[in-house]
């Protein structure tokens, strides 16, 4: 471990779930002085090894440069950020929900005297540390630059806006897209499963496509900024028409229908709207 | 453009919309004689003036070492490939449909002395001739083999079995996942649009997010394949959770709920049945 000087600060951590475990854990390999306070304090072990210290109350673990506190949920969380006494000093927020939460506890942080930057984790634990995990903020932009240097241990930081709901507008709308591409997976692995294909078998065709899917996204986003749905790539009846066939071969096997069934639906009430000919972008007519 | 020597092939190209222009494209850069035939013949034009020659009939594009068919549908080839007199010639079917489909036109072709393959493009025609193009084919294996060489032009060629509907099963499967990261997406892009996020501001996150979503999708196909959902990564619960915050929040901000409600009760499903400490893996037993 570096010796980290000047910048070496104290952090406090509320929560040592499977996110806030990781986060403390990056924290202490970055060389910061951690303590951590968890319901059940018998998680904080393999850190104790480490050298966090194990605070008996969050008021204890607050009394440092910064707090970070991670717990499933904001109401889990307020009572334990209201005994914590954070009085005049920062904390950065790393629970999930709304925006409309986030604003609430930016209104009871300000209430409070606290300095509240609201943040969400796009990684899961085991990426949290490396370039792949971006960490998006909003809330008091002076909060964040001058806690830069220890967020930027925990991932790519990313500050998004003053509106402390944003970060967690951003949260919802990313982990929308996960959901919808894990769906999508699932019920592959499930329809091929059904021909006696394996995971391991279909896995790598599966990334190969999601990767070029990806080269896809930044043209939709283009259609939707312009408004202009023309297309020499794929037009949205031949598409529609996909989805019709993708919800019956399901029922044909077996397969659930739920998901196809509702993309399907979407699509062509695009369709029905005029968009047959236009590009995949102008579903988001049906969806705003 | 390279001499190719005895691997020059006369190759029949029925069908020219994006798709088929795209493939009769990248044949002609790859130096082989290409015949084309169209419903509209006037779209041939482009690829005449880069060497194809224009065939008055099907039969007449049919008379070649092989031939690649690409329309709309099954339904609007069938006549196409009957008037093509295919007999004793190699077919490679490019158009999409269902796998029963592609088991009918393979029984077709058997009846009428045509060696069958059945091959899906996983690509769009912007990426036809690059190696991010996969695409797939089963049928008969022998076929498959002879025309590799020329199957290798369009993309990479992966050959999935001997059961003629595979490819279209594999397809219709990989499709899905596409259809719903698209609509996860546009959701996104109508969701931070409503605080005045742009597709501009939004993608660049949306890309480095959809990369991460990549390193989580094999584990999650070891888990479908062993059945063990135990996790250390994140728990159904939490994301359960996160699907009824994006449902209300897309509700506040006036945007579609449709596709984030599925995905809401069907991860609930999987709640409700014990799988709520598990990994989303598990979902799968709501689909298959
Ligand atoms: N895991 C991920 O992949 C991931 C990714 C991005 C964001 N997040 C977010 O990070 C947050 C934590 O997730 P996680 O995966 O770490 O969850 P987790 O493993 O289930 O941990 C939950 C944490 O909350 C604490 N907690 C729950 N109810 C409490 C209460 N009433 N009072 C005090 N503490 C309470 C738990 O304490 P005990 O140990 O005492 O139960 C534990 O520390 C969530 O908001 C989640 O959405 C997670
Ligand atoms: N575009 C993509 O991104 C993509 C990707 C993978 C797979 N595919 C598949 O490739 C196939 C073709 O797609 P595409 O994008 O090229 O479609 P497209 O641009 O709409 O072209 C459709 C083609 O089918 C012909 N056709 C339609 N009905 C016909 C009929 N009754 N008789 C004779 N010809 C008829 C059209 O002839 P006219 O020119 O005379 O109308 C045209 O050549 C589809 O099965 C599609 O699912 C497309």
């Amino acid at each position: 471990m570096e010796s980290m000087g000047e910048s070496r600060k104290h952090v406090g951590v509320l929560g040592l779930g499977r996110m806030g475990t990781a986060l403390a854990g990056a924290l202490l390999g970055a060389g910061h002085d951690v303590s951590v306070w968890n319901r059940s304090p018998l998680k904080a072990g393999p850190l104790l090894d480490r050298g966090a210290k194990l605070a008996a109350t969050p008021a204890e673990a607050a009394s440092a440069d910064v707090v970070l506190s991670c717990l499933s949920t904001y109401d889990s969380q307020q009572p334990v950020l209201e005994a914590a006494g954070l009085s005049g000093r920062p904390l950065v927020n790393l629970t999930s929900g709304t925006p409309e939460q986030a604003r609430t506890a930016a209104k009871w942080a300000a209430s409070a005297g606290i300095d509240y930057v609201d943040g969400v984790i796009m990684a899961v634990p085991q990426q949290i540390g490396t370039p792949v995990a971006q960490v998006l903020y909003s809330g008091s932009e002076p909060t964040f630059a001058a806690q830069r240097d220890v967020l930027a241990v925990l991932g790519t930081p990313v500050f998004v806006g003053e509106d402390a709901g944003l970060a967690a507008l951003y949260d919802l709308a990313l982990l929308g897209i996960m959901w919808s591409t894990m769906a999508g997976y699932l019920q592959a692995l499930a329809l091929v499963g059904t021909e006696g294909v394996t995971p391991e078998q279909f896995t790598p065709m599966a990334l190969a496509w999601h990767s070029a899917v990806a080269g896809l996204l930044p043209g939709i986003g283009e259609q939707v900024a312009s408004g202009d749905y023309a297309t020499d790539v794929s037009a949205l009846d031949i598409n529609a028409a996909g989805l019709a066939m993708l919800v019956e071969t399901s029922r044909g096997q077996g397969v659930s229908t739920a998901v196809p069934a509702v993309l399907r639906e979407l699509f062509d009430r695009a369709v029905a709207a005029g968009h047959g000919s236009h590009a995949i972008a102008s579903v988001i007519e049906e969806i705003r």
